[in-house]
């Protein structure tokens, strides 16, 4: 994955808070995708499907599966009329309807009398390689599963072909397990998602030993965002799936019980590699500055060694260069104001005390350990 | 909300603490302002509303609307006496008067044997843009909620629109439920400041990248201590909201603890947000000052390099301007103090090995990766 | 508060440790002060005070008052016999006569068969305006709290003003009222000191903003040291008084727990006073090194600039201040050796490729941007 | 152990994410090792040994010795058909096949009906000298443990040894006891790493205070990478034990019990060996970056103390360097430009003057302190 | 303790890890001592005391004296031998023999049939003024308490004190309470070291304000290390005696357990005096990190305000240096080519010229605030 490019987690729809609001309110976002509505309905041995983008594809497929368990996907959340018709096909509760389209709910499960509520964050990367941040919520009620996601990307593929092979526990285990098989897809893509970052992580860790520069700081500081944001997804899945674990609704067999504890060691492994990385990048910025300021200190030795050791022979060569003289009236000098310059062989006297000097300041400094590597 | 001024979160009252004074003393703040009060008394089919200053305007319309639910709503808390009136009136301890007056309460959920007691933070941004943090205190009683605000500002609104159109619960779901839409009005505002923090964190990342300046610095500082002041107001809002769920007063009935749990979770999502918004601004700083250290190691690098090309050469320069020198009895040079002087094109040699000295020092900077942006 | 000193809290008798001694021995502080003795005898209408130094001043006060609440305040704890005779006259522990004696205790509350003993840190300023930190312990019995403090000053005097007065609870409280008085004072006065210290916060943070000194560092590590030790005060203290609410002891009544519940949240109070300020004192600190940092920065990059563009121009007025010349026999120079010396107008060229040298390099450092403000 | 070098801790095979797969699919990592079987059955009088790579293996040694406890002990995990034989023969759920194959387990203890099934991480040095983090995994049954490896390395050695041996609570404490011997052995393990590591910390301390240079950075780098890993491992073995200690089922039983809180204690030994050991590797590099900084100083001390001095005498050479003069009609110089040139040992007073300046500002640089160490 | 000198924490013996080896083995540290045996026997009005190297010591001391309770003091645990008697003739655990010459145990009390152990940390400061930290084990029973100490060092001398002086409880409260007044004895002991580590902070302080030099970061760093260590034993012993407290064992009596809760205050003490030093320790440095980078500040600002000041009037020095010049055929200038030289007090103006220049420059950094201590 060479090519990928550090975005920001992008939140498809911006919360708008409309202070006060009456609890339960369903003000759908501006951009939000029109709904797109696929039916599943199965049971061990029939699977029929259905696509529409209204109620009727919902229950005219309701009315002619009757011991089928069904699952009901929209994508896209656009349809505020769909909604409250959805609502009140369920008979769901309004805080629930609006948790479902104000799309920046934590993970949570909750339950109510004949049905439960579950959020996730699916947190993936799309088409073109840009991580989305986006909701999934089910209704659960008996024999039924209804799903919303925010986009129309194929995020569940591979639970489909398994419904559509029609082998393992999916087209028995109800709809609770679906809900789980849907939470556990969720959970791999984190996986997926982490294993990407992990190898960036590397990446940045090598560029700091092989070639420093000061982008580092900014993918460090672009990574560590990432990893505060499936953090923040991580911690109230777990939280959501042992509410599930331990719940006593029928909706949650026994059986799909096993398989969430599974899920649930899932979610603690993703965020204690999110933790283990976060701490590593955090070293890997530590090893950076300290390698930008030790470049600094080669540079400053540099330069003190050269300075230290050419400014006394300069000034010498500046005293030498002074024009004291006296000259008779002849315009002879009378070499008695500076009598070195006019010495024989002074000039050659000059260069080997220079050199001398030279010496000297060249072996303080070697005795201090100025030409050790720091 | 480019226009934005960072401005400190602001108490209206500073406390004034008179030691070893008795509990349930009733100070007023110095600077409160005068109690306005208005009474909507509303049942399913009716309305009233009533405003003034004094307790005639409570007692009266609490004896004309006998089969009402009651909402006194008190802005300003400066006048002792009314306070101590309400007090009497309502029958209410007196360690409640004094936390309704003192107002640097934490939010909290107080139950007494016919009554309950609950404190908010209201933070909000005022009609100049000021971060306002004030308080705002409850008394529940079966069919009253008896609301004390520091400020004037038209706060509840949306909640009084509400009330008005008579839709919802809010018209029949008694003192619990209408204390409930307070807080959740109050929590809602929490994510108006928060979303325009938000933006001020992102925008202060941004300049980090498109023009580093030591403002970031202030800015950063002031935007953690405002993440402080939230954060302490939303802890305890969290413990207050549990408690009222978890309450076992007629005065929070089922209906409204299903809200509650709604509130509930807002309040965790602010309390996240806060968090990561404090971390990514942490970040930023360490950005800025890296960003800072590395245009100072450049500056740096290039004094260096300049310098450490030209100090030999000045030297040398230095050497030959030196004015050693024998003349004969006429005036004129015997050239055997410095002969390289006098030497045909000695000056075209010396030129020529000063360039020799400069490129092989280029080489070697080249050589040590000099040259490299860091 | 302009005139306030920084002074490290001081502990007034350092504890002396007897390794191994037999727990319960009481060694006196060498400075302790000797004790003071006031004996307050109230009931609902009578109030008795006696003065004095001895055992006699208690015992002739609590035979002569049979039906009052005393209240035995011992200022000064330097008379082990005194100490001795008080634990046998009230038949305590011996372990609690050396936590009285040793000022070193953590705030605690321990039930015993008959009586209760607490001790809490009292943390205020004295006159000569220094922060002291010393130890408040009291004895709990029906009827009789037995109070011991380290200092003369005349911390209580709101307490004993309410006595005197004879209105509220306090005449009628009983032992345990009197006891959560005299912690709630202490209590008032920790957000006293709080207060001061906000103060010094934000007085400090200012100075950063207008006059950053070094002194800034030093006054943020006292700030930090005094935050330190309040912490280490209010911690134990929120738990003393959360075991006062949880007693089941006859000695704090119901009517007093409303009161601790109050007192409780103060604590909890001050001390996320504490945090904040410590983590806004933190910030300062970063603040500052920052703009020390800053500020080097600008330094450095003047220094650059000067003599980035003087070091080539006297570099090249070194190259023609060199002696290279060649005479005839009748000293007359001849111009071969450096040309350009004799050249017409020789010397305006030089001073024009000079200017020019300064202008490119200019024109590089503007085009850099280290005009800019970093 | 100084010729160590410094390596990542290597996972042996990377987690192949396939998202959405149904739970409890195998699927091997590629480049798992072919399985190796040996089977021992001991009972306190037998001992029987068989080796081989198929199920047949197991199955006639276990149908041959039926009064015996079974180790079965598995060596690589790269054969999907032989994986899926032995969860048949087992029974056991899919979900713990897929936990075996998957090796990126954390250490976890599940119970299920008739059988248990632990994890932990195998971290130790090879031969080559690399540490290496694999996985262990066991499934507990009445009479048989059976465990899985991934490497080919002789880890238990010392466990068998003590089979063949046939002394202790080995040949008679069950599967429990002697999953129990396998996870000790895995912590002790940990701690000849930890005590390797702890030297490395040490001799990079050393080495802070002998011979900075910038591999410090590095090391320490690379050894906070590896403690992160260790921790990882141990925090959830302290839990496995746990769970393992209050587990009610038949297959621990309650001498193991005893010998299972020591291993608790071991972990939680390591733990805190580990926090320690980062704690002191972070103050480790806090003291080399503080030193690279002093030493940093004292050249720039140096530079400074150099240059200040020689910079105005070079100045005052410049001076009289300078070629000011006016000449008669017969080349005579009038000495009225610049008087001092011709001034009767005027070249003796400018030294003294120049040495003057040079005392002056040694004795200012002295006084200031810059003469001190730093 | 002016003359106190770093030490590292010396552990006695390192801990050699057999990997694998069967759980309760006993190898004894290469370095340890030959153990001595000393019997203090005694009840309210004996007591005997005899010593030896042998178990003889022990069983004939406790055949003589049936009534006593017994104290089998073993200082030094050299000898493999004796270790696997008294674990027979005592009848304990081989885990617990393990953990009493393995001396590496986290402090902890374990409750077996008819036997408690205990071990602890003990560090004190020996006669050289070496920091040692060695292990105290214990084994409880009726009457009897066996404890093992690493060293010969008089640690208990005045718990033995008291034995003799036969006052106090230490002659009736049995074994139980004698471990308690051990455990209390290593308790002062801890507070011991703490007020000499206190001092050594504070001395520490004091020289960052007065003399700061580098090897504060040294001391700072040792100090930290050794807090470490002291928190390392403090927290389990915490814990320990907690479990000591709520025990029901009839090994530990009531009376006892009051005074262990004045253990366990002071445990907690001796935390939050560790806690508290570690934060200072760590502002310390803070504050010396700063002033080293103030004082270099400073030092910049020197060298840069002097060059800046004497470049450019160098240059112009440079500028008059030049030679340019035009000669007539008599050697007569010519003055067209550098015509300032030539002009009647060109010299003067030059020199002013200079001064104006500088007096800008000076002007120019007085405006800046360069003079300003920063």
């Amino acid at each position: 994955m060479g090519n990928y490019h550090h975005k920001r987690i992008r939140h498809k729809n911006r919360k708008v808070n409309k202070v006060g609001e009456r609890p339960g309110t369903i003000s759908i976002p501006a951009d939000a995708l029109k709904p797109r509505i696929v039916v599943y309905s199965y049971n061990q041995t029939d699977l029929q499907v259905s696509e529409g983008t209204d109620m009727r594809t919902i229950t005219e497929q309701l009315k002619r599966c009757t011991d089928h368990t069904h699952w009901i996907r929209v994508n896209g959340i656009g349809d505020a009329q769909l909604m409250e018709d959805i609502g009140t096909f369920l008979g769901i509760n309004q805080l629930v309807l609006e948790d479902i389209v104000n799309t920046h709910q934590r993970p949570k499960f909750d339950e109510y009398d004949n049905y439960a509520f579950g959020t996730s964050r699916i947190i993936y990367l799309n088409d073109e390689n840009e991580l989305i941040n986006c909701q999934f919520s089910g209704i659960i009620k008996e024999n039924l599963l209804m799903s919303f996601e925010e986009s129309y990307d194929d995020y569940f593929s591979a639970v489909i072909t398994r419904i559509k092979a029609g082998k393992g526990l999916i087209r028995v285990g109800g709809s609770g397990y679906l809900f789980y098989a849907l939470t556990d897809t969720i959970l791999d893509n984190y996986f997926v998602v982490l294993s990407d970052l992990g190898d960036q992580v590397e990446e940045t860790e090598e560029r700091v030993y092989k070639s420093p520069s000061k982008s580092i700081m900014f993918d460090a500081q672009q990574l560590k965002r990432t990893f505060i944001t499936i953090r923040r997804a991580c911690w109230p899945e777990r939280d959501k799936i042992n509410d599930m674990i331990r719940s006593e609704s029928p909706l949650i067999n026994n059986d799909t019980k096993i398989y969430l504890r599974d899920a649930y060691d899932h979610c603690i492994q993703a965020m204690e590699i999110v933790e283990s990385y976060k701490e590593v990048t955090g070293s890997v910025i530590d090893l950076y500055l300290s390698m930008v300021s030790n470049r600094m200190n080669e540079i400053m030795k540099v330069l003190t060694i050269i300075s230290v050791i050419f400014i006394p022979l300069t000034f010498v060569a500046g005293i030498y260069g002074m024009n004291f003289s006296r000259q008779d009236t002849h315009g002879r000098i009378i070499p008695d104001n500076m009598p070195e310059l006019y010495v024989q062989h002074g000039y050659v006297y000059t260069i080997i005390a220079m050199l001398f000097i030279a010496l000297v300041q060249l072996l303080v400094f070697w005795r201090k350990g100025w030409f050790n590597k720091l």
